[in-house]
């Protein structure tokens, strides 16, 4: 029964916030510090919010409700309800008054990121942010060498461009090493990805 | 298990202040136009995001989900989830490049507005908006007179902390006419907030 799957063969993992109180807690792992990138994301925007550095969170998983019972005195149970694509990004806040907006992807592949990873909507809402002055990337986590990327979209949207006009469907690990940005991991926080931010930003000045 | 419905035939997914806790009542109100604020929001970010004039989003609800089943040929459905509280505002993206946050909350009280209608979570998430830069406010509809306002989130902070003073635990409808922005009720968009944001951009200069 723990075995959740998304539709599109991806692990559902609840955040740690979400079960306790309700089930004895299970561990999710696979890296070798049992920590998931999104585990990492979420580590670094608490960083964020407890410094008043950013204010960066996870949207909630879309979730389509279909039945819902009332029980007499305890809290309305979701009885019947779907996992929905999102149209949009998995992250969004705010830094130094602008908009952030990003998503994070894993991949086992050692050489490159399959660009199956997204879907179209993700990426047109990606394009609206970029026409709307917003900041916009995504974090890719290369899990076998723990390495993590930042890409600015207006380079995934390069490439997926790229594999629409019949070119390869993935970006080259090279590729990522030349248009992005390394990101060492860290440990408090794990994942320092405003740093480069504001470096983009200075540099783009 | 109550099966609620648009008068436009969408599925009523009930907002969770209607159901967290035990009551029953059933709290949405139909405007003589038959649309929720909820709805009417909607539909002027769909407007904006068309005419790439934003790119604002409703978060999805956020559920707690503890049990799901995956059967073969099908999708995985949720058996058992429970809504959780908002930790943050219901609606954020991006306008010229800047972070925009608001929520949204109408009340049948032709004379005040509540402050109930709020938890401590989202102040102190309006707030660290405040202090990043990012733009925040109030959507608030008087349900009986159907007339909207933007009120500034710091209007908000100052009055909920006159009632963490001992005072009143609402905001009088004569302090929203004095420091909020009424927005006539439009035909499409149908509340068009990002105008009043435009003029408090610029008499901000």
């Amino acid at each position: 029964m723990m075995n959740f799957h998304y539709p599109n063969g991806k692990r559902y993992i609840p955040a740690k916030k979400e079960i306790i109180g309700r089930k004895k807690e299970k561990k999710w792992s696979y890296s070798n510090r049992g920590m998931t990138l999104e585990e990492d994301i979420n580590e670094t925007n608490e960083f964020y919010l407890e410094r008043n550095i950013a204010v960066i969170h996870k949207k909630p998983t879309p979730v389509q409700i279909v039945q819902v019972n009332y029980p007499k005195r305890s809290a309305a149970v979701i009885k019947e309800a779907y996992f929905k694509q999102a149209s949009t990004t998995d992250y969004n806040g705010v830094y130094k008054g602008k908009y952030i907006d990003f998503e994070a992807k894993e991949t086992q592949n050692p050489t490159s990121f399959p660009l199956k990873n997204f879907h179209t909507h993700q990426i047109d809402h990606m394009d609206k942010i970029l026409k709307q002055g917003g900041i916009c990337f995504i974090l890719i986590r290369f899990s076998l060498t723990e390495e993590i990327f930042l890409l600015e979209a207006i380079h995934l949207l390069t490439f997926w461009q790229r594999m629409k006009d019949g070119g390869r469907k993935s970006i080259t690990k090279e590729e990522i090493e030349t248009y992005g940005h390394h990101i060492p991991l860290g440990f408090h926080p794990r994942i320092d990805y405003i740093k480069k931010i504001d470096y983009l930003l200075n540099s783009n000045k």
